[in-house]
């Protein structure tokens, strides 16, 4: 086993620690985040901090640091209260880590790739088409993490779109069905196989 | 595609509802937290929300709800500041699943599974003993989500350990050789595989 102490983590080169600490959270989820701005700009970024906060309301979060990209979603979520969360899946990969190149504000990303926006019922924000999983999501509140200077914005959900395979009778998503990823660190996209689905755990007698 | 609008969504069946909506945010990080309370009584509860916060300093986040189920966790961790991150690996995630089950705070979790706790070092809170990749952290804030009565817990990470095979030249952790699971939803365990990792994105030319 190889250990770090926290001085070693202090003192270690930018690069390396910032692959190292990306890392050892675990599995991020992957996703593309679609917004759009007041003069009609479309813009797609790439983003692993999206959480489930809670059901009821159903409410999800993520964590951005302002003063860098992906400036233009935060200026864009700020303006139009709305953005869409779209499942990044195995055959998109490539592209969907290349929306984190920093274009400059008048160029959209879905132009510099393969992804196309589409737009769906009277939601302003732009979905990516043939995403299996995707949510249209309302701004409600950030938080300033004081100890990082990084926000922690916190959505509603106000609509769902799901492939039909992928949804199973009691609500719960199987989410290999539908070849979604997740982000290992900063670069790697991994897909996971379902091993087991338990029950809701009960104490032994 | 099925479409399930916010109203849809806010008459579901309570059940349903959890199924889906901790569903489509995609996949979570599998962790166990290890505490010991003040009597020294040991704890290990698994997480889905452990959060990558910042590299530098090295920051993780969790939400939880105080009221419910792990009050354990939470309270050790106020009283303590400390605590341990061990990710779950494939042959670990029925003992880690039935963490969940809610024990009387007298009763051990160590002692309910396999699972074992293992002291490193001199830092005073359990980890699970054989996890792969493991953090010693120590809590710093807490921020309160108002819109569902939840709590933000930021904490620094003190030290990591990590089975060399794992770790690359670069500070990279390659999660897929320490077996790490995801979860997906509230009881679905999946393990990734690698598909690619790309270098820091550039725009194209």
């Amino acid at each position: 086993m190889k250990l770090f102490t926290r001085s070693d983590i202090d003192q270690m080169d930018k690069i390396y620690r910032l692959n190292l600490i990306n890392s050892v959270t675990g599995y991020k989820s992957a996703n593309l985040l679609g917004t759009k701005s007041t003069t009609n700009q479309l813009n797609i970024a790439v983003f692993s901090s999206i959480t489930h906060l809670g059901s009821n309301p159903p409410l999800v979060g993520f964590v951005l640091r302002p003063t860098t990209v992906p400036r233009d979603t935060y200026k864009n979520i700020k303006e139009t209260g709305i953005f869409t969360v779209n499942h990044i899946h195995d055959s998109i990969i490539e592209d969907a880590h290349h929306t984190s190149a920093k274009y400059p504000t008048e160029i959209s990303e879905f132009d510099q790739t393969e992804l196309e926006p589409e737009f769906k019922g009277d939601f302003d924000a732009p979905y990516v088409k043939n995403a299996r999983i995707s949510l249209g999501c309302k701004f409600q509140n950030e938080y300033e993490i004081k100890e990082n200077d990084t926000l922690l914005i916190v959505s509603e959900i106000v609509e769902i779109h799901i492939h039909d395979e992928a949804l199973e009778d009691d609500g719960w998503v199987r989410l290999d069905k539908a070849k979604t990823v997740a982000i290992n660190g900063l670069d790697g996209y991994a897909l996971p196989n379902l091993l087991e689905r338990f029950s809701y755990a009960r104490p032994k007698k």
